[in-house]
């Protein structure tokens, strides 16, 4: 087992280099948060945007330490909205959780979004019990639970929408 | 002006051909209730899928009239759920509003999702004043408004998502 990495050996980087979307699917898949289905979806839209640039209209932020990447986030305005924003993907590797990159990632992220004039910042996650810490750690970063939509994931797993307005504060 | 279509006279498929990326273009766009990026969507995933078939994961109805296109519905199981679907879009043609076929396609819609083993069908639209026949057409087809997000697409502009469960009733 490796020691907790540090905050002040983590660097955070914007663009998506090659290696970048396999390195993001072992990472989700390594947390045990995320199905098949959504790693593959996690991997994808790295993949888009390696082709297509800004134009995917996906962003993210890269957080790497000497072992390699240890959490990352994907965001972007959602099409056919004015200034809000979905923060589609957020993950810390299992070794490095507990120490605060989450909350570091989800500032910068925040920033980002704020700098390019986004005034809401919404994130999404299951009710079911495996995510209370999840949904906790929105709470503790200012989110507020704006809806809830039972069996959405399939029966008796809820969509929990979180919604952040304004985006910094 | 042409009178109203008999719905007698409107037959419905479901296979995207060539050119209907274009003719949901102009349908969505002579209604008066996309905005020029709404309309760039709604052909992009009808070009998506004229490429890739079904693994686009979209689903469409066109109902045709000896006028051409009269109206259309777009729709498919949201990724990472087990059978929630989402109706991304459904439009009738200004000539033809008010003569029950936009409760057909959603009628027809609904039957192609539950024939899936869909157990959810939602749907979302603006709470601005325009959409208030929007609103009001999604509430006597049995959809509940399961939540509302201020301010969603844009200052003023809430987004409403209307949901029906079970699909058919």
């Amino acid at each position: 087992m490796k020691d907790s990495t540090h905050q002040a050996d983590v660097t955070i980087r914007r663009t998506v280099q090659l290696g970048d979307p396999e390195r993001i699917r072992e990472l989700v898949g390594s947390t045990g948060f995320f199905s098949a289905e959504e790693q593959a979806i996690a991997e994808e839209l790295a993949r888009e945007t390696l082709v297509q640039g800004p134009a995917s209209g996906y962003e993210f932020l890269f957080a790497e330490s000497a072992d390699g990447l240890v959490g990352y986030s994907c965001f972007g305005r959602i099409p056919c909205t004015v200034a809000t924003w979905d923060l589609y993907w957020i993950a810390v590797a299992p070794g490095t959780q507990g120490g605060g990159l989450g909350r570091r990632l989800l500032q910068e992220t925040e920033n980002r979004v704020a700098a390019q004039g986004g005034t809401a910042l919404y994130a999404e996650t299951s009710g079911r019990e495996q995510y209370a810490p999840t949904r906790a750690f929105y709470r503790r970063c200012g989110y507020a639970c704006a809806a809830e939509f039972d069996d959405f994931y399939g029966p008796g797993d809820a969509k929990c929408i979180f919604a952040k307005k304004p985006v910094t504060s």
